[in-house]
């Protein structure tokens, strides 16, 4: 007996040593093109007709247990966020303003008559230990999962990454710290969601296959569900000494819209075009995968220490020939869609439960894609003694736990665009750099020369431009866009006809308001 | 104190429940190329010149604890051994009697004046699960991983594994039933061993690109370095609930000879080539990961439970321009090298350890790559209810226990090479079948049309054919390999003048006794 009594107090002993280091799990499920309705859960006050359209009921289960923030951001573009995520940088800083071409050294710009893009870094992100002075248009940053890793983190990435070009160390999920790499590569979306077509474009051209998943192929399963399988397959696996950290980063929904025919044929019953119940497929497919994760959590006991947050990378698609019906409506009443800076470009959904959050709670606070670095950090209290970068990100850690109540209003996130996404010639889509603080919103427009203000707690669809009544308020936010943008050395697009630089924010509002007009 | 009691009872209860299923782990370190005395421990009854050449401590090492098998079988190049160490299936039963090529649908065979190969299986393994009418010219079986995976083993997969041409479905580990795949595609070598070409070979074609490992790329390692690295990471990482299976599959110590500075030099100062010197660095940065693996399993109390295996995949390497020296004699006293099925070609390091393998202990059981399939799945005890294919393998569990304590003489083993592996014109190298029983080994050669027969345990150099002295002998081997050729379906190579396939090496016994020959 005596043995035994030794034997039990080692054993407490030990519980109690790993209760003073425990480390929550973390779950960031990241969707690929999603918009802030595409789902059935709303993210306003209101439940909106896009909402009466998609089934995500998981996502719903997920905001029960959590909470919702209705006023989340991202970048206009996959890249820019992505790399936001990874380094906690904001995307003036970061300056890989643009989505990567899967080729190195090629800049993904459409050519435009009128401005050239800025010089940004089209190479992507490479992390710290690939540092060599012979990279160029590559910015340098010490990556989230590698900071993870060294604390103790199992770090599983899981679906797309497109951190930077083939050949690139950034490209490679292994290289950013990343225990696990399951089908992540420098491709922005896949060749294909389908088993039969193994996942890939075709056979001479496999730059956009998704890999490492050949085994789920004869059960014919769809790609966001064969990432889910292998994602818990790796969970299950893991050393459970170790918290764990997955970042779950679904190809879906972003196009090719391949049909999903476990959940196609409601949407065709419910009226919609083939296109758009492709889409909601794909999107009720995502909300599936959701669902299995949190049902692994639970079923393993796993659900009360592990954060899981859920968001997406840029707005909603809009553009014609992807998407049906009339361009740039798809968001309504948000406007516009992803590659613009007004809110149907980056106005996300964003749920967050785990540890301390409060079941069914709402916060209006905006946040922006770096902050998640900051915060997962704070969530595994991992505290690098050294990060190459300038961190921006600010942690939401106390709002989600109900620490900070009220909205802090003096918080200002900027975004910053100078590139030409696409060939659509629209004020709002492309050429742009964007300031919100509290409620009110100034978008610069580079190509018009020209500023607008909104308020977003009244005006959400941006239908009422107070730039020329709102002076002071204008003129204040044009200014702080003007510092932070200097300050993070924000690459600028340049006019074609002179070589000349466009000019800051501050000016065109200095300029406007004498009635002067530079090109 | 009543909880205390309590849980002291649910802890041994569950202690007892896993003491009841426990299963050992299991790792098959298999090298490329390495030739039976590549290596500073003899498998012969005295050490040889070549034995005095290499370090290998860690293979010494291991011997101390375990069990060395000095009559240890491979086939006489690579892929068939690992299909046969992957189904349990003999070369001439799964018909990929030659090395696969990166390109589905191309055979790999030297054209030939006289023969044509065998209408062999040069699309390679194909995992059961892929099974499909539309396959053509590859063996369709369960294979080893998979089996160990659905009894509950964590299986990893590290290094080279060349089972089938890039795009089909053997190629990629994860598919053969492996959770882990570290650096395994269907390439046969590496593009390089080094960092700084970032193992691979060129920018263009990086068909022999192992990837997966970029994170090691900034510390320079060595390729074989890397990969034991990540295994080891992997091991750290498990779920240490389970058992584990690691096939740490090297790439060394196969061409291109790339310089391991860590362990070069003191070969040059000891006299040899550059060739050798570099060769020799590969055999000892080999026999580093072994020892770092067995350290690791040391530190973390894993020794005892953990079988390892040590072999080879084929006779050592003897061909002109990839070897210093006269061609074909890097393996005296062993006749030829890797190709042929004279014991150069054939005759691989084996060391065995784990529970219940008597430290220090010696059997010379001939054994053979197929052996090693049942070996395994009787070490996990695991049996399968449904194994796809007919296995030829035969456990030798009980050779490695001392519960075997005598020389089974009456197993036989049979090889079969009916194609060409390269352009050498030496009866010998390609184009051969061989069966051995007890001391005797018979070879029928294709092209001669000639059957030779040496008796193993007095004439291991293979210098006198007794096939015209002991014509009894000649004739039972003669049969016996005719009928296990027949039995697995083995394709023989036919005459490019009629096309009219070889005759089977009882026919030419018959034919040579009766002062025949037929062509």
């Amino acid at each position: 007996m005596k043995k035994g009594l030794i034997f039990l107090f080692v054993f407490f002993a030990f519980i109690e040593s790993r209760a003073q280091v425990k480390q929550p799990n973390i779950i960031l499920f990241l969707v690929d093109d999603m918009g802030w309705q595409d789902c059935s859960l709303p993210f306003w006050d209101k439940p909106t007709k896009l909402n009466a359209i998609y089934h995500t009921p998981n996502m719903q289960k997920l905001a029960a247990k959590g909470m919702m923030l209705t006023n989340a951001y991202s970048n206009a573009v996959c890249t820019p966020t992505r790399v936001s995520l990874m380094t906690g940088m904001n995307v003036a800083r970061h300056g890989v303003t643009n989505w990567t071409n899967v080729n190195s050294n090629t800049p993904t710009d459409f050519k435009d008559s009128i401005l050239k893009p800025a010089n940004w870094n089209y190479n992507g992100l490479t992390p710290e230990r690939f540092y060599s002075e012979a990279l160029n248009h590559t910015v340098v940053a010490t990556p989230l999962p590698q900071i993870l890793n060294e604390a103790g983190y199992y770090t599983i990435h899981a679906g797309k990454a497109h951190f930077a070009p083939t050949g690139l160390p950034g490209a490679s999920p292994v290289n950013m710290g990343f225990d696990i790499n399951i089908g992540g590569s420098a491709a922005g979306h896949p060749g294909s969601f389908l088993a039969s077509k193994n996942y890939r474009q075709n056979e001479k051209d496999t730059s956009w296959a998704v890999r490492g998943l050949e085994k789920y192929i004869p059960e014919d399963l769809y790609l966001t569900e064969a990432i889910t399988r292998e994602a818990i397959h790796t969970l299950d696996n893991r050393n459970s000494n170790k918290p764990f950290f997955l970042y779950l980063s679904h190809y879906a929904v972003h196009v090719p819209y391949d049909k999903d025919i476990r959940f196609y044929q409601q949407y065709i019953d419910a009226g919609l075009t083939d296109t758009e119940a492709k889409y909601a497929a794909l999107v009720e497919g995502m909300d599936k995968s959701l669902g299995d994760i949190m049902h692994y959590l639970e079923k393993n006991g796993l659900d009360k220490d592990t954060y899981i947050l859920f968001t997406s990378d840029n707005g909603g698609l809009s553009l014609k020939g992807s998407r049906s019906g009339e361009p740039h409506t798809q968001n309504l009443p948000l406007k516009q869609g992803k590659g613009s800076l007004y809110e149907g470009g980056i106005r996300v959904p964003m749920i967050a439960a785990g540890p301390q959050i409060k079941p069914g709670s709402v916060s209006k606070q905006y946040i922006v894609s770096e902050d998640y670095f900051t915060t997962i950090l704070q969530m595994a209290n991992a505290n690098p003694k050294k990060v190459k970068q300038v961190v921006d990100g600010k942690s939401f850690l106390p709002v989600l736990q109900g620490k900070q109540k009220n909205v802090d209003a003096q918080k200002t996130i900027i975004w910053h665009y100078p590139n030409n996404w696409t060939n659509v010639n629209l004020k709002g889509i492309s050429w742009a750099s964007a300031i919100r603080q509290g409620d009110w919103k100034l978008i610069y427009f580079h190509k018009q020369q020209t500023l607008e203000l909104y308020n977003l707690s009244k005006d959400i669809a941006e239908q009422q431009d107070l730039s020329g009544i709102e002076i002071a308020k204008t003129k204040l936010l044009a200014q702080l866009l003007t510092q932070k943008l200097k300050e993070r050395n924000a690459a600028m697009p340049s006019w074609l006809s002179t070589g000349q630089t466009i000019a800051w924010p501050n000016e065109i509002f200095e300029l406007s308001n004498t009635n002067q007009v530079i090109k």
